[in-house]
């Protein structure tokens, strides 16, 4: 993983008890020096006895760049600059860790399934995502009379671990309907539009341009050029039982309220409303449509060109050849 | 058409670039003077030679109603007068005109698929929506990571090309749970209750009292009385390769989790976690029960009182006839 | 019902007509002498000859708690002191007890569907839930059109007879992915996850830790360490037609876009994407998987160690006896 080591340059947000709560890594610098902000590598060198480190003084680092100068100063007083370095991927040991790891998921320099994400819901804190930034939710209710009496506006938007992907990053030439369906550590590649019934949770995510209307689980890879119809479903790993690894090839459609909890290869269909699980057994027919017998569905894992329908005389799962081409409607994906 | 021609007087929001972001027309006023506001049409017949205007000078519109003076005088630095003239129903040339467009149907002048909305996706810039208005994208990286040094309130509520409904207008005697479920376009009937598992694209609705707990696609029409249950799908033709406008009669009820892709006509039930497309083979059986062969469900488009239910022994598809009538719970529906 | 009488203190938005639009109580307080704030009760009985008395005079209460003092001064000009009791548990006549009584659910004092909520829909009004507190819908479309043309910040967050739960209370150790998705009166458990697609309405919630990706209609209880997967339904009794309450045991699993018609007893599954309903026929296996012929779903309501599947080649829905046990990823349910 040639991309190590690497260091993130961080504003932490500090809860009243002291507690790192957040931290939002606007820059990335790698030591082999092929990134955007790499020539400010420089003077770092020094600090890399450590892995975290909170600078009370900026000018421990050498400054290149003027865009750096103007978050350092002038930090509001509950915000702390961090340095996170990660030298190898082991499994994440601190809040500063967790959140650089989410930022290079969704910062695509890292793909979804690549780096060790063990730890993360225990580093994690659970947190009050207000208007006023996260809150410890040791302060909440006293926050809310406060704001009740005095007609103040506080809005709790989420009590949860992981933070909204578009409190952090903004994917280039994405489409994103409803930002509350999207966790940080979320990859979206570019021409990727999520609409409102669309949900990418953090380590999964697109290849490409794709239409996401329905539910991209924890681990789950989607192809280019492929369609999630509205209210799909794909099968987590993280609860439920299922221990597959889902991912969706290029060219696929999964139809609306349809599911999926085998691997996909390229262009195949799953009928709109259509479930189809690992242990479900499936007619399969070849491409002359002759029956070819009844395999179990984890066994066309990764195979190209099959349409999944359920036959409605028989009730029956089949597996169809798909002689259709999927293709994206091109105006929904020029996201500029 | 004889609503047209008519003038839409709108407050525009200016991006940095002097890009138009989006535009609020609180008053639309129509030559035939059947119209709230037409009385104050008078003087701007002058205008008229060009079809939209940004108005440097608010002395050239004849103003005749205070409520006008009140938003012309003093607007915020960002945001210009606009007027917006609409003679024929041509494709959209102009973000003003994609907006004055959306703002029709939501006013209900205007039903879902009457308007020629051809263009309108590559004439709607994807702009970030926050609590600060609609921001230009290349602006968004250095509002965030301000706001974190700064422990400014930004939120990102959405990035996309259309923004909700509830941002411009309030549809009398309409519930909707969760307004960032709800497009500007979308044609919301009095009576109507749109839960948080409801969702309705622009350019589609209901036209009278309904229970909306599923979603509504571009160009869907449902009738009065209807129910649509937990998350149901209705197939949409912008993605997905349905080409068929699906509408629903009145006193329908498609329950949870089901899905359409025929358009149904008046006292027709679909099953709970029933997904009935075009092609889907039916057994078809009368009044008396009796089979009355296998039909495609397209041939059975915009027929009364029809049951669709998947018979759990056989697994088949079957249509019955309906005899059950369904009523919607008044309790829900009187939104005052 | 030991727990009545008892009193809730509370803050209420007045609307501009002077109407009340939601009261926030931050203290109960019961007779019985059992709860945290019980020993604040003394000077109140002379009170007790009315329901619900609007505080002129703060003096009026005896206070013992500071807490009490800091809410009861300096409140906002829309806001007033309210002070509602409830002696027996009759049908709802006033807008502070339906509040009072949804907050009895939130903060656990009652569980689901032990206190009358007759009435509730009727007594609630419906109005614009924003970043500046409850409005009036008839004050909107002034607010509108001032907020864009000074751009002003007004988020309309919800149209609704009922608000959000987390603007009132934050349930302990429980997480909400999306706080828009769970109402006031909903009742979670310490250990519960509610993520983006679940869904939690009043008079409903979870008697232990569970997962809740799917939606938990009014009335529903969900048993602890059960799973409820993405997108799945449970049938309510307010609109569809359904008339028996559904509950859910321990330790069950619903598969996501799966759905629910009857009650479930304990360590249950019904397969992803299956929806049983009452009606439906069902064919039943004992334990050595032998048939037992069939029977109406509606006829295994409440058995324990029931699997629901849809055989995928015959179609044909079946009760089998379930081997395996859910168990919860605890990972996800500690929620500190």
């Amino acid at each position: 993983m040639e991309k190590l080591p690497l260091i993130g340059l961080g504003i932490a947000t500090v809860g009243s008890s002291g507690q790192t709560l957040d931290v939002h890594f606007p820059f990335i610098v790698f030591k082999n020096g092929n990134g955007e902000h790499d020539h400010a590598y420089g003077g770092w060198d020094a600090l890399m006895d450590q892995d975290t480190i909170s600078l009370q003084d900026p000018s421990m680092i050498e400054l290149k760049e003027d865009s750096f100068n103007s978050i350092i100063t002038n930090l509001s007083d509950n915000k702390k600059l961090v340095l996170c370095r990660i030298v190898e991927d082991r499994k994440i040991r601190t809040i500063e860790e967790a959140y650089l790891k989410l930022h290079l998921l969704s910062y695509k320099f890292f793909k979804p399934n690549s780096l060790n994400l063990d730890n993360l819901f225990n580093v994690l804190p659970n947190v009050a995502w207000t208007n006023r930034g996260p809150v410890e939710l040791e302060d909440i209710n006293a926050l809310i009379i406060n704001a009740k009496a005095k007609n103040k506006n506080l809005e709790i938007k989420s009590v949860d671990k992981f933070p909204r992907l578009t409190d952090y990053i903004i994917p280039p030439s994405v489409r994103i309907a409803d930002t509350s369906r999207v966790r940080l550590g979320a990859y979206l590649s570019e021409g990727t539009t999520v609409m409102h019934e669309g949900f990418v949770n953090f380590n999964s995510g697109t290849m490409g341009a794709a239409m996401i209307e329905g539910r991209i689980s924890a681990g789950v890879i989607v192809g280019k050029d492929s369609d999630l119809g509205g209210g799909c479903s794909t099968m987590g790993t993280l609860s439920g039982g299922n221990e597959i690894k889902i991912s969706i090839g290029e060219n696929c459609l999964l139809g609306a309220n349809s599911g999926l909890g085998i691997p996909l290869g390229d262009n195949c269909i799953i009928e709109a409303g259509l479930y189809v699980t690992g242990g479900s057994k499936v007619k399969k027919f070849n491409a002359k449509n002759e029956s070819e017998g009844t395999v179990k569905a984890a066994d066309l894992s990764g195979k190209d060109n099959l349409l999944f329908i359920r036959n409605s005389l028989t009730g029956a799962i089949e597996a169809r050849i798909n002689l259709k081409s999927v293709t994206l409607n091109k105006s929904l994906h020029d996201n500029q």
